[in-house]
Parts: C-alpha cells; structure tokens; sequence
C-alpha cells in the first residue's frame, strides 16, 4: 500500500515547504526539491540521491511515474499527495505533478571533476539573479564545457528559481562553488588561463586563444568584475559594444565568449 | 504656468492608461507611452515624436528634466502629475518619474531603411513572449546590425514589455514587422542570403560564410520555424547541442550566430 498524505498541516509537508523557501534549511537539513518529470530525470541522470517522490495523480499518470521509476536503481519511497499539498510545494502546479525530495551535493573545488583534459570553465562572479545562474547554466550545457564554478554566491544553487531558470541543466553541469580567492587559486593551481569579461578593456574577446585551458570569467550586468578579479586574469577581454546601449545580458555575453571558444576548439 | 494633473479620474489620464494597456487603442491612436529617462533618451535619439512629458517631481528632479528638453529640438509640453498617477501609468513607480507619450512609427518594410550597404538582418518569426523581443533586440543594438524584422507579430511593437525588457534598443534599431511571406520576398528582392536556424539541420552555423548581405532567421524555441522559412532559406544552420537539453533561449541562439557573422565581417 503507497504511502498516502492528504493535509497541509502534515508534518512532512510543512518541513518539505520550509526546505522549498529556505536558503538556511536547505543546507541544514541537505535536502531539496526539484519539481517537473524532465527536472527530476535529469537529477537521476546528474547522479543526485533522490529519496522521495511526491506524486499527484490528478495530473501525472501511473506508467509516466513507472517509467521514471525504471529508469533508476535508486529505491524511491512514492508517496501520494493531494491536489492541494501539490499546490502549496510547487510553481507550476497544473503541469507536472510530481515532485522529488533530494540530497544536496556539496558542489566543493576539491572534488570537482573535470570531463576533459583540457577544460573550458565558466567562472561567473556574484550573479545577482537565481534566473541569470539558471540561464548560464543552460548556456553552459549547450556548449558542453566542463564546469561552471559560482564565485562568493549571493544564494544557495538548490533555490527554485535556479533549477526553474535552468531547466534541470543544474544537475547535468559540473558545479562548484567557492570565495573569488579560492578559485582564482584553484585556476592558477590547474594552470587554467583566465580571462575575465571586462566592461572596459582593450582586447576584443574574438582575437584570445581558448584552445588551451580555459576559464572565461565574467561579473554582473551593472558594475562587472571585481577588482581581484580583473587583476588576476591572463587576460581581460571585452564584447565590443556596436550601438546605443553599452551592457548585455550577462547569459548572453557568457554564451558569445563560450561559444567562441568552442569555435576554435573545433578548428 | 505648467500644467498640473492631480486625479487619476482625468480623461486624458484615463486614455494613457487605455494606452498602456491595450495593443488596440494604440493602434488606433498611433500613440504609446514610454517610462524612464534612458528609454526616453534613446525614443528621442531614434527620432519618434514625443510630443508630452508626464513628470512626477516626488521622484525627478527639475536639473533632469531640463537636461532632457534641452537635448531636442523638439516643442514637448510638460504636465506635471502626482505620484498616485504615476504608480498607475508606470511600472517602475519608485526610480524613474517621468513618462513620455509619443507617436509610434508605421515600422513597414518599404520605407526600412539600411545603414550599410552590406546588411547583417535579424528576423524572428512570431516570437512568443514579449521579454524575448525585447532581449533580441538588446542583442541586435549589441551587435550593431543593420535591422531587426518580426514576422507574423503577436503584439504591437509598443507594448511596455518589449520596450522595458529591450531596456531602449526599440528606438536604436532599425525595426519593421511584416508576414513571413512578405518578409521573404522582401529578402529575396534585396538578394539577402537567408539563414534559418532550424532544431534540426545538418549544417553546423560556424560553417557558412555570413560577409555578404545576410539575415539569420529564429523562430520560437519551442517549435522552431515555420516550412515556410525553412523551405526559403539559402541554408539552415543549427548551433550543436553539446548537453543534456536540447533548446536554447532565442536571444541567446541569435546572439551566438550574429556575433559570429560580425566576427567574420572583422577579420
């Protein structure tokens, strides 16, 4: 007999709230949700311990969940929940219809693995939005690089917003995180060249070489790279700007640079 | 003595409000309102006719708003309205303070005019959402391209969305709206090679050469483009997918492959 939950008051789902709003208990309890059937795959797919399913069959169908259910070996508790509980613990709550309690990885410098060895790294300083970290992420998938490291986060990487914005590309990239100190070190230990997006310098980015290790660094749309950063770095190159407006989004400056890079990478 | 409006119940208040709202009555009255001083700024840079300032001195100061008037030739009246007024017309009621009301431009394909002999053209058919409008054109002022064209448009050009996501670039970039079908007979008249980035294609973007006269062709990144464009282009392009997902955000796509049709036309 499955497991059945059918209150907002029930203990387990006020705690499974608070773990879905807050920053604090996310990383207390090392636990978090992911939410949608494509998000969750891509979590197994990623090699995160999901431990629980919460599943509303007004939405999601039996052989949806069996088929997501065989597609692991992980032993996962299903427990059914109301439209109502679905609600409350989801965004889009007439969509999907399932939900996943996770275990959180500790996303730290020293056990990043990088697939290649030859890496290309996307470094972003302090992004300001969980919906940028979400965007670059994706970028970051499509170009296939190595890893993505977030320099001083303003958030933890399990927010909702992320994984929304990120469409589950969050558990398919490699990810660390770390003090802007940490990973400038731990580029210079790896002898990865760095080049930081500057908002002023005198280098186009199109006229670097990124065939060899390579992290492309950039900071926030309003104000750029730190100063630690920008005087740390192999080189610091710019977009050119060719019109009215002299800023892009930074998903977008990130994806031209990558893009670039694999470019050459190809030739 | 300088106008004052102090009711939100003020029929000319009203009809701004109509305005703002409704992609219909501004067709109508060919008239749309612009918020905040940088995208006013760039609607009179860009030549549109703004004919009223709606200012609320709560917020803007008079040293600003002479700064303004002063960098037109044209005769703009001034009205000075509460803040009450402005939280209804404005979206960002707290930072910008004034508003202005202007008239919009015909945006057809006739009277679009180049800045180079050589043109680099975006097109996006039907894109869905008006934040990606917006982000494209951000990236085509970026870029510094010829013109941007939407095919078979959603929503009128002036919606509030596109011009604030667009953070101006509406008024810097060269824009005409148009059918598929006009459109493509349109590029074919002006001998543009058209690229249409299709989700399935064999021909990697990095490969083709984009020196001559070029427009790159986007659709929705749900479903693509229409047969239509992919049955007219001279080739369809794709950016490889080197992930687990496989879309990218429109504005992102276009921003990889325009970037690289300028870096081509630098070397």
């Amino acid at each position: 007999m499955r497991k059945q939950i059918s209150s907002t008051q029930n203990p387990y789902i006020k705690e499974l709230f608070q773990i879905k709003e807050k920053s604090r208990i996310r990383k207390k309890t090392k636990t978090f949700l992911i939410e949608g059937l494509r998000e969750i795959s891509l979590a197994l797919k990623g090699g995160y311990e999901v431990h629980t399913l919460l599943v509303d069959f007004s939405i999601i169908d039996e052989s949806t969940l069996n088929s997501l259910l065989k597609s692991t070996d992980l032993s996962i508790e299903v427990i059914e929940i109301t439209h109502q509980i679905h609600q409350k613990l989801a965004t889009r709550t007439t969509t999907e219809g399932i939900l996943a309690v996770a275990k959180t990885k500790d996303l730290l410098l020293k056990t990043l693995k990088f697939k290649t060895k030859n890496p290309l790294i996307l470094v972003a300083e302090a992004p300001e939005k969980p919906g940028n970290i979400g965007a670059l992420l994706r970028t970051a998938d499509a170009a296939g690089i190595d890893a993505v490291l977030i320099a001083n986060p303003k958030t933890d990487m399990y927010n909702q917003n992320i994984i929304r914005s990120s469409v589950g590309c969050l558990f398919t990239t490699a990810i660390a995180t770390g003090s802007t100190s940490e990973i400038i070190a731990f580029l210079k230990a790896h002898k990865i060249n760095i080049f930081g997006a500057a908002l002023t310098a005198s280098v186009a980015y199109q006229t670097k070489d990124y065939t060899e290790p390579s992290a492309i660094v950039v900071g926030t749309e309003a104000t750029g790279l730190t100063d630690e950063w920008l005087q740390n770095t192999t080189s610091n190159i710019i977009i050119p700007m060719r019109g009215a407006i002299d800023s892009m989004n930074v998903s977008v400056s990130a994806a031209i640079i990558l893009f670039e890079a694999v470019r050459q990478r190809q030739l």
